[in-house]
């Protein structure tokens, strides 16, 4: 079988993986010598493509497949940038396809009844400034420009770091979108998990990009020695941090729709021969369903008081941070599911747990996402990777969608 | 009611208690000017009670009351040393009071059928060298004289420290007592434990010093974003330790005589937002009986395997520590047991969770152990407490014990 398409793709993100501030994986943080030369790659692949290219004063690069002024337009794209070290997929390969796809097009001198542009966004992973999805949020007209002072590790601010990447950040809120001019936004990206290989299928549609919880527990017991303090009389921070592990896994489940993770337990005095006196530990939290998620959240934080109290211990939780999850649009997924259809593959449906582009874009305009297989669902690391013959099947889908799909 | 022999020893702790080289707290490591200052209060009392005094080659000092040279001798004492920062009870204590006994039958002109050393040991914390026990061990005939050798953070051997202590190290080895002339070691101590405070009780007795054993575990997962992978396709390395956890905490709960702790937990690559990918972790048991203790550890081991496997992790366990428990003589117990009663106290049989000099001394001759109530059972810290009464009573069972042993 020939991947024509797939090996272009491949080779594409090859050229764009070299240009990378490491030498393992690939490092490319936004507003860098290394963007500048992955946004040179794309402009001229965008231009072979058919599509008339500028760069917006967020550094969104962005490539025009113009159907006239009067026609909507659909929005394509994802992120440029990388995690340090990360893989040559992530983000990039989601502007990469829908190039290759319009491509086809042009070759075919096919013309569509929209517009589309495919946007190659400076920064999603929030590396380099702390702050992230500055291009989307500028398009959503969502973006808080105080994030412009923000700063990275050598003190160059964001602001400043777009002046010298040549843009003119002073028009940032101009970038504002008309929704109504606005067919929609679709991600193509790596599924950054396994649930594609496991399930042997190449090609998956996202439900909804899942909102996040995450709770902050203490439980204070008293530190003492493991050798004179019967079992009875202990109170022991970390067999009830353990407790609540079990419980939080226990929850995820039997509870659909829902993800349970303690990522970070740090354990005080921690060592060999004190019964611990204070463990802090992490409980984060994921759902497709807002509901789910919060219900989750309150039963956990109940549990925990349980634990503290049957312990005899004291305890502290507090919930630092959520986000709501963002529903896929219904028409863009059938769309999206024909166009997977029609490369005769089956198709999976399946919430996104991490947070992508799509999740900003989602205040201006309705959002789907088109997931790929990744191998061993491995992301954020120099051996992410996809297959020829998937992304062959992806820019096909993608190819069949914009066919088909109405203006 | 008085309390003059229990305030006496008070006092006298606290003349020890300045002898420290921190201000928070006692700080008293052998062979330094402050072990020489706690030397010389020691050697005035010791005097003041009828003993001869004299320094042993292991840094020991010894204070004899004589009944003769064909009498036996029954040795008391326990360690000058204290932690960094520790109180002013734990190991002195039991230097102290017997002092205070015997200084109370040379002040009644009264003859024992045998003679009574009081030992000072230099080093039971083993806190400076990387060895402890050396004096208890010499007087048994167990030191491997390899450890003089080991050396202090400033680079001093334990050698070097004794000869500047003013003993001499090469004649180390003639120190060993000859067994049948020893009619036992008896060792004051607090409990260090919260038991005879819960328990209300002021005096109890050591039924044995329990035996230690360590494991140290590790599970190997896969790290993976925690958003993107499904609960059943997770490798999460802790939630398989935190039914380890639950389950050698569960296990210590229903073995009589067993006492299990998970001390010590490292997360990897603990951050909130990561499954975690590998935890190791330590396992310590302890148990006045071998068997229980070993039982237990495979038991452990058992279950770490199988957890491994219904997880599909990799592990590995190690016992990296192990260290028999040391008997109690039933003869002394009684002894120890009917002096109590004469003191008109309720007595409370315990196992000794941690180490003592008397563990050594067992090497040598039959032992057994006083232990006195302290504080909320805090030990190895400034707020060590032991009351007037209490010590008080301890002098006073000590006195019948002395009164009333047969040589």
């Amino acid at each position: 079988m020939n991947h024509h398409l797939g090996q272009k793709a491949q080779q594409k993100l090859k050229q764009l993986a070299e240009c990378s501030a490491s030498s393992v994986g690939v490092t490319r943080l936004p507003f860098t010598p290394e963007h500048h030369q992955a946004n040179a790659l794309l402009k001229g692949w965008m231009e072979d493509a058919g599509l008339t290219v500028h760069l917006d004063d967020a550094g969104t690069l962005v490539g025009r497949y113009d159907a006239g002024h009067d026609a909507p337009t659909l929005l394509m794209g994802s992120h440029q940038d990388s995690v340090k070290q990360g893989g040559s997929y992530d983000g990039i390969m989601g502007v990469v396809l829908p190039i290759i796809a319009l491509e086809t097009l042009h070759l075919q001198g096919r013309k569509l009844p929209f517009s589309v542009e495919v946007l190659a966004f400076a920064d999603e992973e929030g590396v380099r400034f702390p702050t992230a999805l500055v291009g989307a949020r500028a398009l959503a007209g969502t973006l808080d420009e105080q994030v412009l002072n923000r700063k990275d590790k050598d003190g160059i601010t964001l602001k400043q770091a777009l002046s010298d990447f040549g843009v003119n950040p002073d028009n940032i809120g101009k970038l504002k979108r008309d929704a109504k001019k606005t067919l929609g936004f679709i991600e193509t990206h790596i599924e950054q998990g396994p649930v594609l290989e496991h399930e042997n299928t190449p090609l998956g549609v996202v439900t909804a990009i899942s909102g996040i919880e995450r709770h902050q527990l203490t439980f204070k017991g008293q530190a003492a020695h493991a050798g004179t303090v019967p079992m009875h009389l202990r109170k022991d921070a970390l067999t009830a941090a353990a407790e609540m592990i079990q419980e939080a896994e226990k929850l995820a489940i039997k509870m659909p729709d829902l993800l349970a993770t303690v990522g970070q337990l740090d354990v005080t005095p921690n060592v060999v021969n004190a019964i611990p006196g204070s463990v802090s530990m992490s409980i984060e939290l994921r759902s497709p369903v807002d509901e789910v998620r919060e219900k989750a959240g309150e039963m956990l934080q109940a549990f925990a008081r349980e634990t503290a109290l049957l312990r005899g211990l004291e305890y502290s939780i507090k919930r630092t941070y959520s986000q709501n999850a963002v529903e896929c649009d219904h028409p863009l997924k059938l769309a999206i599911n024909r166009a997977i259809v029609s490369t005769n593959s089956r198709v999976l449906q399946l919430p996104s747990g991490a947070t992508h582009d799509a999740s900003a874009m989602a205040d201006l305009t309705r959002v789907a996402m088109l997931f790929v297989r990744c191998r061993k669902g491995i992301s954020h690391n120099p051996n992410e990777y996809a297959s020829d013959e998937d992304m062959e099947l992806a820019i096909e889908a993608l190819i069949s969608l914009l066919t088909n799909m109405q203006s």
